[in-house]
């Protein structure tokens, strides 16, 4: 058995079972393994088999999953594919960024890297999941990539990184600091947060979307490690808390 | 009309239509347009179309020749393809290297990228016309790259030395970009933040440096921008704001 890839290769609701075969062999041709699917149209599928070229133990270990959430627990790090006229607020990698990133992170845990639908790519709370976006600086005038081609160009630089690095294999996590915080610590945080602002009317009538999107970039891009949740999640209880025995 | 790109990609003996409709895709999203075909076995032909989604111009105006030949005529320099063990001597270039030296030459004229069989690659008389392989770092026990995959990989990084060596623009990227706080609005978030771990006795008696010490940290570390500060701070206000009305 090979161990198991720190690096998710993530595929939200893809529609073509022949995309995720191509996917899987463009992964592999890359040596990358771990594959997870959300809420695929059609998978299992012969056309993924026929699509994967021998790719197939990929397709079988693959993870199918109903959600992101499912797909993204225990991983600290998540970066989202998007076309580049995608107005998001994120910050931005470039493909070698995202690659270098990936891999230097995937060291101290699982890190995630997502590909959106066919025609419409990944939504925008899919993406406000993410720490980053990452796109293909393709031709403007056709910006006509394929899945599984993004696949291949984002898997390659990820190759690239780990043959410079020396980290084909993965290095097992240092002991003495802090486990960076699981994006699903992160998404409680954020729960916690936004059930804080309502507790205090924070919003005002306004919609909440702005702001709350400004602190989850903010945290995020902090890189937060699991102590940091806990003297701001604890500051934020100790809050409620005094507010509600005063009422 | 465009010009004539100087870049010639020349798919050498393709045995599959299909795979010349995938690679012209790989290339126009690239921002390659000059494809020239040795001797394909069924050309023109639907497949390729079907499979060219979009890029129809690039195989209309494919120059289909006999001979390697009449396909480098006019070049000045050429690159092949080749998989990892294959055995010749001739210079290696990665993909990169070869993007850099493919770009940098074609300022001066014509030049060639080659692409062999799918079986079985390049013969080894049309690698010795050639000043140098290029192979792409393939996981050893997997090197099914396709041919598309292939040249989307390689059109991907010819594109990256473009862009870099700006003959194309890249277009600036949109940011919703503010001024970074300054130290003094640092310093002053954390007073306030302090000033508010008081009012909500978040430190229970014991000593507030480490805490203290550990959210400068992090917010430093993330490189807050003056909205955000305005934003945390708010939060703060509101809060406190709200416990002074109900003690």
């Amino acid at each position: 058995m090979h161990p198991i890839d720190p690096i998710r290769i993530v595929l939200v609701g893809t529609q073509h079972p022949g995309n995720i075969g191509s996917a899987a062999r463009a992964m592999k041709t890359m040596g990358l393994s771990r594959l997870v699917l959300v809420a695929p149209k059609r998978f299992p599928d012969p056309e993924a088999v026929t699509l994967s070229a021998g790719a197939e133990d990929i397709l079988q270990q693959a993870q199918v999953v109903a959600t992101l959430d499912e797909a993204l627990t225990g991983c600290h790090f998540a970066l989202g594919t998007t076309a580049r006229d995608r107005n998001v607020a994120l910050p931005e990698f470039s493909p070698s960024q995202a690659a270098t990133d990936l891999v230097a992170r995937s060291v101290q845990g699982d890190v995630a890297l997502l590909f959106g639908r066919e025609r419409t790519g990944l939504e925008n709370d899919e993406l406000q999941r993410c720490h980053g976006r990452v796109f293909i600086p393709c031709n403007p005038d056709y910006a006509s990539l394929n899945l599984a081609a993004a696949v291949q160009v984002l898997s390659y630089e990820i190759r690239l990184k780990r043959l410079a690095s020396g980290a084909l294999q993965p290095k097992p996590v240092e002991g003495d600091e802090q486990a960076p915080a699981s994006m699903d610590q992160m998404e409680r945080l954020f729960s916690h947060l936004g059930e804080f602002m309502d507790e205090v009317d924070f919003h005002k009538g306004r919609s909440p979307e702005k702001v709350t999107q400004r602190l989850r970039r903010l945290f995020l891009r902090a890189g937060m490690d699991e102590r940091e949740i806990k003297i701001v999640r604890g500051l934020l209880a100790d809050t409620q808390r005094l507010l509600r025995q005063l009422k």
